[in-house]
């Protein structure tokens, strides 16, 4: 695995990948570092279906609704590197601040509506997911892959991104990957190691609100106000309060009342200080996608 | 010359002329429509410089500031596709309405700062070049060319456009040409067929008044506010006041109070409920660009 600081470098290399390789389709993980195993399948992933892995990393501070989350998010580039490689990328490209914002830097994309405005928009602002279509938009302009690969964990991540790739006809098609979970069923985020041993358990009240939800379905309830109500009791039970809970339409995370095939819970907590989501499908989506 | 309707159509073409010739440039033009000999100088360029030349018309309404003004826009496909063929274009891709912004459109590409916010974005407001940013963003991914050309009759939009790909990271080299002229010196544009016979000859109040700015300069006259006078008054003499005639930094359009090598003029004007805009160059630039 080849590591790539400058534009030009990575320009470089995709470019005499793709020469030697044109049928080769190019695949990029963007990540912000701090490697988990949720990571290492999105690498994999990527591996199986393309000739060409680039795994960013970039810890972008636009997207940082909160100084201290910043500040506090993990960095270690070297176990990075070695998980990257191991995982099965060809090249980690890993720009300073000043190579994706140098001075100067004005411009933002901006996605606006629902799918921006609501759930984690609503709660870290406006500028959280603004950070993320720029940053995204940069990334997948500085590497031009086929396809980006991100984590359903983010699942509201995923539908900005697709929406961004269709609205400004980005050449790019989006793979979501499923959420990869700690034994006991926590989700894998870079941000559980900044959990302390006695708030470790509780964090696992999000998946419990998840499964409850899961259950009702699963037994037949339909009435989208009686599973969210379950599900935060759930959470209650395990001392921890959502910051929201919410059944919502898989592509337009518009609220719903009656539970159809489909339908997404997704969920937010702070718990011992850390920030942590996740997300659940009750049924099938009958359209077919996922 | 191939006329193409949709993204699909047009990737494929541009593919095919890829794959094809792998080494040939492909050259952009992106066009309102309305073509005139500015436009044709612009495909000309780009016909000399490229191996595929893909021109583009599309009227697109974000950025008319003027709900009149996008009405009144003149609109002949039949007659464009005959000028861009016999310039020497490829491809002449003309999407719909929909195509560009099809239903639940929601993305926007902002610049900030000087370059969006002066003169023209004074003049025309903000939204005027976010629509600029965000159809040429989009333009540029829908045709993925090496090379785009732009005249410089639009200054202020040549440093936008630039600005963007620089900022986004566009894999896109923007070529500026120069600005065609009617025999009488008035800047080639598609609002000039709306000047009614009566109001023609005071169109050049424009060019009148860049050119007194350039004697002035060329007799030594180095400071701004005196050349300002100068050109305003040649303007005003014709009996058009302008709406802006500014002295600006040709990179950064930051007000100059002493001229250097370089300095740009910049003039728009409401002439019989026309809006026509003009600039000049005083002076060659110590940085050896255009």
């Amino acid at each position: 695995m080849r590591t790539l600081r400058t534009v030009t470098e990575l320009r470089t290399a995709v470019r005499a990948a793709r020469r030697q390789d044109p049928a080769g389709v190019i695949g990029l993980v963007p990540t912000m570092g701090a490697l988990h195993d949720g990571h290492v399948q999105l690498i994999r992933e990527a591996r199986l279906a393309c000739e060409h892995v680039v795994v960013s990393l970039f810890v972008n501070p636009a997207q940082f609704d909160a100084a201290s989350d910043l500040a506090a998010y993990p960095r270690d580039e070297q176990s990075d590197a070695g998980q990257a490689s191991e995982a099965g990328a060809d090249f980690l490209f890993a720009p300073s601040l000043e190579t994706v914002y140098p001075d100067g830097f004005a411009t933002s994309v901006q996605l606006s509506g629902p799918l921006v405005e609501t759930l984690e928009g609503a709660h870290r602002g406006a500028a959280h997911f603004h950070g993320v279509t720029t940053v995204v938009t940069k990334l997948f302009n500085m590497v031009q892959p086929d396809v980006a690969f991100f984590g359903r964990k983010d699942a509201q991540q995923v539908l900005v991104v697709s929406k961004l790739v269709e609205d400004l006809d980005l050449p790019i098609r989006i793979e979501a990957v499923d959420t990869v979970r700690e034994p006991d069923g926590l989700a894998r985020s870079s941000r559980n190691v900044r959990l302390s041993a006695d708030d470790r358990p509780k964090a696992l009240a999000l998946r419990a609100g998840l499964l409850a939800a899961e259950a009702a379905f699963a037994a037949g309830e339909r009435d989208a106000q009686n599973v969210h109500a379950v599900a935060v009791q759930a959470m209650t039970d395990l001392g921890v309060a959502p910051e929201y809970l919410a059944l919502v339409h898989p592509r337009t995370l518009a609220p719903v009342t009656t539970i159809d095939g489909g339908t997404l819970v997704v969920v937010a907590a702070h718990v011992g200080g850390v920030r942590l989501i996740d997300n659940t499908t009750l049924g099938p989506d009958p359209s077919g996608r996922r």
